[in-house]
C-alpha cells in the first residue's frame, strides 16, 4: 500500500460534490469523521453553480475540489470537452463545462468522475473496499450504475462504463413488463431500476412489501446482472448501493440467486463460502458519493498530471 | 509509454507456450517477426510437459518463458497453488502445477496467465491492441473465453475473467436450441461456441455456408455480448479471434448487431463512426496466444517481484 504523507493530509482541506440529477451534494473535509456537507438543489446550471461556488468560497484554504457528477460526461483529459456533462437528457445541463467552471471560480484544482466511480473511490478508502484491488460499486435507484475497481483503478476507457445497460434474460411470460429504458427498453435498467419497479407494481419501491412477488423478480434480476460482471471483472466483492437498495431484504435473496446462477464454475472460497461478504452494503451508506469525491479532490492535489490542461501521463508497462 | 531497454531485448531471447486443450503451442524468439514453434500434443502432465522441456532445453540461453494456459488457473501469487491448473474437466491435469514445474525444469523465471489474457497481451504488444490501454480480446471457438486490458493492465481479480459464461437473452422461440453449457445451459457459451454451432445445425461452423441463417444468430449472441462489455469495460476497441471468427462475413453481420443493440447509448465517435475498426480480428491471427506468451516471459523477466515465491506488489493510490 502506497504511503500517503499523513502530516500533509491532516493539513489540507479538501472540497467535494455528489453531482446528481436532482440535487448537488457538497462537502467540505478532510474525511467520513470530519466532513460538513450541505444540499444545493440541481436547476439551471449557473443558478446551481453559483450556490456551489459560494459554499466553498466560504471556506479559506481548500486545496483541491473533487466532483462525483451524473453523466454521461468526458473523462478524457485529450478532449477539448474534458470535465463536461455531455449529451445527458437534462437539456440546460448538456454540453456544460462543469469541472473547468468550478476551476476557474475557484482556482484550486479539480479532480472528475463519474457519481458510481466517486462512489467506488470512497468505498476503496474508508468502506467495504479497504485493500481490495478489485470490485465493484452498484448503485440501483433512479437508474442503475456501477463503478469498479481493476488493479486498483477505476474503469475509464472508451467513456466511462454504464453498467445499468447490459441486457440480460427477460422471461415476457413470468414478467409481462416490457422494461423502460428509453434506448434498450429491457436491459437491466430497464427492467429493475426504482421507476420500473414503480411502473410494474404501481408503487415506489420503498412501499412495495418485503413479502411482495416483485423483490423475488427484483432479486433475480440483479443477480443476472452481477453474475455478468463476475464472469467479466472478477471482483474480489460486489458493494450494492443505492435507493432500491435500502431494503435489507434484498441482500440475502440477491445472494441466493446469484449462487443458482453461477451453479459452482466459479471455484473460489470468497463466493461459494463468504457469499454473505462477498455482496454487501456499501460501508459509508448514502455517503459513498460524496465521500468518493472527496477522494478525487486529494487524488487530483497529489497527481498534478492528472489536472486539466495537464500533459498526459505515462501508458502501462504491456507494450 | 514505458521506454523499455531495446538493446537488451535484442539479447533475450525467450520461450512461450499456448497450453490448451488438444495441443500445447510453444515457440522460441523474439517477436512476430522471429519466432520458431513447435507443437506437442496435450496428452498426460508428465509426457507433455517432458516434450515441451526438451524443446526449450534445445535452446541454451533462454531468459524466461512465459505460459498462456487453459483454465481455470490460480493466479494468486500469494496462493500455495500459485501456477497450478485448478479445476478443469480434464481429469489428469487437476490441481498440477504447470508454472512450477516448468521453472524447476529449466530454472529460469515462469510468467503465467490465462490463454485469453496472454492473447490480449500479443495483441496489445504487436497487434490491434498497440498503443490502447482499454480493450477487449476474444476468442470463439470450442469455448468463448474473454481478455481484457483496462488502464493497460490485464483483468485478474478474485480468479480470473470467464466472459464466455455471461447470461444473455435467449428467445426459444426463435431458437429452440436449448444451449450446451454444462453449468449454467444457456450462457454466451452454451450459446454460440463453435460446439453449440454444431449441436444446432449439425455441422460445424467451418461447413456452414456464409449464407445460412445461422449466422444471423451467431452474431446477434456475440453482438449481445459485446454490448454487455462495452457497458462494463468502457473498452477502446474490440478484438475478436478463435475459430469460428475465420468466417470474416462474421464481422459485419456483428457490427451491424452491435450498433443496433446500443441504439446510439454510447455517443463515442469511435464507435457510432468507426464501428469497422473498432470491432476488428487478431492482427497476429492464431498465433496471438502464442505471442502473448512471449510478452508474459519478458514481463516476468523484468519484473523479478512477479516470479513464483516473490514479494506481494504494492497496492493502488487509491487508499
Amino acid at each position: 500500500m502506497q504511503d500517503f504523507p499523513v502530516a500533509r493530509n491532516r493539513l489540507s482541506l479538501f472540497g467535494c460534490i455528489e453531482a446528481g440529477g436532482t440535487k448537488f451534494v457538497c462537502g467540505v473535509g478532510t474525511g467520513p469523521d470530519d466532513l460538513r456537507c450541505t444540499t444545493v438543489p440541481t436547476t439551471s446550471p449557473s443558478d446551481t453553480v453559483q450556490k456551489v461556488v459560494e459554499f466553498f468560497r466560504a471556506t479559506s484554504n481548500l486545496s483541491a475540489v473533487g466532483i462525483g457528477s451524473f453523466g454521461p460526461i468526458d473523462l478524457h483529459p485529450e478532449s477539448p470537452s474534458f470535465g463536461y456533462i455531455t449529451s445527458t437528457p437534462k437539456r440546460d445541463w448538456q454540453n456544460f463545462d462543469l469541472a473547468g467552471t468550478l476551476q476557474k471560480a475557484l482556482d484550486i484544482p479539480v479532480g472528475f468522475d463519474t457519481d458510481v466511480n466517486a462512489a467506488a473511490a470512497g468505498e476503496a478508502r474508508w468502506g467495504a473496499g479497504r485493500g481490495i484491488p478489485d470490485f465493484l460499486y452498484l448503485t440501483v435507484g433512479t437508474g442503475i450504475g456501477g463503478g469498479a475497481l481493476v488493479n486498483g483503478e477505476v474503469i475509464h476507457g472508451l467513456l466511462h462504463p454504464e453498467m445499468g445497460h447490459i441486457r440480460i434474460p427477460h422471461d415476457l411470460e413470468a414478467d409481462p413488463y416490457p422494461g423502460g429504458c428509453p434506448f434498450h427498453q429491457d436491459c437491466l435498467e430497464g427492467l429493475a431500476s426504482g421507476p420500473a419497479v414503480k411502473a410494474r407494481w404501481g408503487v415506489p419501491a420503498n412501499e412495495l412489501p418485503p413479502d411482495h412477488p416483485g423483490w423475488d423478480l427484483e432479486a433475480r434480476y440483479l443477480a443476472l446482472g452481477l453474475a455478468s460482471w463476475i464472469c467479466t471483472l472478477s471482483p474480489e466483492r460486489m458493494i450494492l448501493g443505492g435507493g432500491v437498495m435500502q431494503q435489507a431484504h434484498l441482500f440475502p435473496k440477491i445472494r441466493h440467486e446469484l449462487l443458482g446462477l453461477l451453479n459452482g464454475y466459479i471455484n473460489a472460497p470468497a463466493l461459494l463460502e463468504g457469499i454473505d461478504t462477498y455482496v454487501v452494503p456499501p460501508e459509508l451508506g448514502n455517503r459513498a458519493g460524496v465521500l468518493g469525491a472527496l477522494v478525487l479532490a486529494e487524488h487530483i492535489y497529489r497527481n498534478p498530471s492528472a489536472r486539466i490542461g495537464a500533459p498526459l501521463a505515462g501508458e502501462s508497462a504491456w507494450r
